[in-house]
């Protein structure tokens, strides 16, 4: 009954939610769910998210394609991405885990990732008392990787690419993997909004 | 450079993001800023969200009502609502600590938040290492108020009306206001989902 379990176990999994501003979203949505290659993930999609579960490089690239194919220049959208490791729930997807790294939209990533994102984000660490160093440490990564991240109430905020964003999370959550045994990386991921012209409402 | 400080104060806070899935996304928006009471609380919109900053009941209250306001019942819709007290960035909304609690937006509420509403969310708690303890009693909590929590991947399920699942929001936050020195509860709140009817695609 609980939102994870007290067990720890290696599987990155991500929660990704698309919400494109338009009459016609689903349509949008299911052009999005077919154009990408989840070939080297564990997938299911419920009422709110498609969720990728095995290795981390691979759920990063599952997650950046999904969103990557959904673009449309014309439409404002937002992605909500909940990145976790160390809260199992069950194991499905364990047999992703083999070592491959496999990222296969690498290309379509690379290629059509190339409009401008708007992020905020937070970076969560379970039990550990030295949670704060590990946030400034996450972010001063989106300082190299030149996202420019500035402080918010209770998030940070990131500018660049889409490709460079999804390369930065994947950086950070290769250094959480490494270091922490339970995290949780909440990100929202804005493009083409109005309020970037008019300032007088978000969305 | 972090997503929050040190420092710990009482202040609580609510990040609302609002996604209207149609066209005439904004105008929703609007309507629902312009006919929200905001008089018991610190305001701010920026490019993601509208962020609400006083003492809890306050903040729930009108967070609560900007989704109500929202509602249309021919309009697929998901709020995302980030709480969270102990992670003050700066002190702005401090005046409204004023130990009233109160609720200009709840007459309203009952009103109109009678429709059903489907919510996912996660409860995270920081520096305590029987986090995993608390979370138990945070769920426990949506078990009493008959939310039928049920728990997925990274995320605790709850369905009932909008404004049963405020009131349990608005439990839970005393709860953690009370014990807890920094907390977050992530919620994402879907309603009229065409994923109801077809199963075939999130949203």
């Amino acid at each position: 009954m609980e939102n994870c379990s007290m067990n720890q176990i290696d599987i990155t999994g991500c929660r990704v939610s698309l919400y494109p501003m338009k009459d016609d979203f689903a349509a949008n949505i299911l052009r999005s769910i077919e154009e990408t290659n989840t070939t080297a993930v564990w997938q299911q999609t419920d009422l709110f998210s498609t969720l990728y579960r095995g290795e981390a490089a691979s759920v990063i690239d599952a997650a950046a394609a999904l969103f990557i194919n959904a673009y449309d220049p014309d439409t404002h959208m937002v992605g909500e991405f909940t990145f976790s490791k160390g809260c199992p729930g069950d194991l499905a997807g364990d047999a992703f885990l083999n070592g491959k790294n496999e990222q296969p939209n690498q290309l379509q990533i690379s290629e059509k990732g190339t409009f401008i994102v708007h992020c905020k984000y937070s970076f969560y660490v379970f039990g550990r008392e030295n949670y704060m160093e590990e946030i400034a440490h996450i972010v001063s990564l989106a300082e190299e990787i030149g996202l420019q991240p500035q402080s918010a109430h209770y998030v940070t905020l990131l500018t660049g690419t889409a490709a460079q964003l999804f390369a930065y999370f994947e950086r950070a959550l290769a250094y959480a993997h490494e270091k922490l045994p339970h995290y949780v990386l909440e990100g929202t991921v804005s493009v083409n909004s109005p309020s970037l012209k008019e300032d007088s409402f978000h969305g």
